[in-house]
């Protein structure tokens, strides 16, 4: 496997921080657990979530992650989520109930340690299958995990989500515990969609390499390694376009003057700042049409808000009940 | 099948300009080419390539379209290239060498016929399959054909490509041929990596789609939609940039400014406008290097250029035995 001191984020992070660390049990986050003790990172925080899917198997790999965590002398949290019972409550997909709860529970660490820092073990081969899996279900170009992600939940604490792994092989990971001899839970999982996921993994990739005659895991973790870097360049757009007037409001004669794309960019951008994340594509369109003078000048948006365009610009106001206020 | 009229481009077509037909003989050309008769295109040449890619039945595909075309009435161009041949003497790949003839001939069709306006069958699934094929040999995000595509030969001859059915699923046209009682000739091909393509066709897709329980060439072709716009974006970005000094020469230190994306992005087009095309990504980083002062000041590219780096400029020479020459 590539030595560690290879990895770029482990030859640069201070090994005096604390650090939450999501472990499943499974190989890739046994794996990167110690990964970071051999690497002399002595603060750590395992992090298990026990998601409630998997039965008794489930309270077989927490018992695993806390002799593990006894083993190493490393504190340990652990949570019981009832993913089944949050979807039906909160009619949310199975990813989606277990994403929220996953955030909830890393959110309630974070306050306990101090520290927002989370270490989670995605590699090479999830985000393959993740990229491929947001392609077929509708996303736009190529959309990746990024290996840094900085977030606020909506209890107000901010977290910074990092995958010191994502460069590696799902095989140098599993290549490098068996030869130093550390075991593993078999499927020990993320309660993502298992299903899809694991015949991504075992049918659909394996063919697309067999056809194409050369490795598909490879050539689409590459493909998307520059979706950052098209993060960047409509960043760098996006400040040479100024969209925004003195008061911080969407100028809409400036908008109306870019590429679509940079339209689009400008107004996430500026909903982003508001705290207004996740619009969909049918929304963002919505928002994008609001530009057309001739268009009516108000879109509804989530969580209270409207997008509103008048004398030439374009802002967010708050609906209450009783009164509107300008955001 | 969708109506004619809501095929935008013939909804805006002028029906009293010339137009050069791609017609190989299968469905999907057949579907174009009486299409383009039922709405009243009077003005057409059709031009048919044999790659001598299929023996006999290259022969009576060439037959074929030669009764269509005494049918219709209209004028045939149709030419036999040597692909195999081609690929001994010049060393490309099948794909290359089809490509290059195909060019050629277009090329001396406009010439003959006075008419640039190109207009090909591909549709829908064979974007899907040329995006999942780019994206497994290695392209960065997702890369399809474009609508409409202009762009100049090596003899000076222009041409502007058009692919009217880009919008259209397979099963529409065959569909649609079917119950006016049109014939065609079955596996007529266009000589490109046809044992790659059927498989990603036959076997890859399917199986997404069935793991996803989607529609995946759907799903790739929207998801392809928005890298036209990521490409107007870069091309606003790029006249945003000013990366060209007034001899239209790379300006280094502005360009070593921007993000490593616009870069590249300047590069492209500054090595295009020169004729040189298809860069891979090898070469383009090695350019993107070249912006390092600490690098050797040049770097070799194909067909005898050479990108010079000296005095905060970077530019193309050409190589010949005798003399350097600044292009």
């Amino acid at each position: 496997m590539t030595a560690v001191d290879e990895i770029p984020w482990f030859a640069s992070a201070s090994r005096r921080k604390r650090y939450l660390v999501g472990v499943s049990g499974g190989a890739d986050s046994v794996a990167l657990l110690l990964l970071l003790v051999d690497a002399k990172f002595r603060n750590l925080v395992i992090c298990h979530i026990d998601h409630g899917l998997r039965g008794r198997a489930s309270t077989a790999d927490a018992k695993f992650v806390r002799s593990l965590a006894e083993k190493l002398g490393l504190p340990l949290e652990s949570t019981r989520v009832d993913v089944p019972g949050r979807m039906k409550s909160r009619h949310e997909s199975m990813e989606t109930a277990a994403r929220n709860a996953r955030h909830d529970f890393f959110g309630e660490c974070a306050v306990k340690h101090r520290c927002q820092r989370v270490l989670l073990a995605h590699h090479a081969d999830d985000q393959a299958e993740t990229v491929l899996w947001n392609l077929l279900r509708g996303s736009h170009g190529l959309r990746g995990m990024r290996e840094i992600r900085e977030f606020t939940l909506k209890s107000g604490t901010k977290l910074e989500i990092v995958r010191p792994l994502l460069g590696l092989r799902r095989a140098e990971l599993i290549g490098w515990l068996m030869s130093r001899g550390s075991r593993w839970r078999e499927d020990a999982s993320n309660a993502e969609p298992v299903a899809i996921r694991n015949r991504l993994r075992n049918e659909a990739l394996p063919l697309l390499s067999m056809i194409s005659g050369r490795d598909a895991v490879q050539a689409i973790f590459r493909a998307t390694e520059n979706s950052h870097e098209q993060a960047e360049l409509e960043a760098w757009a996006l400040t040479q376009a100024n969209v925004l007037d003195p008061q911080g409001r969407l100028h809409v004669p400036v908008l109306r003057s870019l590429p679509v794309a940079l339209q689009r960019a400008a107004l996430v951008a500026y909903l982003n700042d508001a705290g207004l994340r996740e619009m969909d594509r049918v929304q963002l369109d919505r928002l994008v049409n609001l530009l057309d003078p001739t268009q009516p000048g108000s879109v509804n948006l989530a969580q209270g808000y409207r997008m509103k365009r008048r004398a030439g610009r374009m802002f967010l106001e708050w609906i209450s009940n009783e009164r509107t206020e300008i955001h």
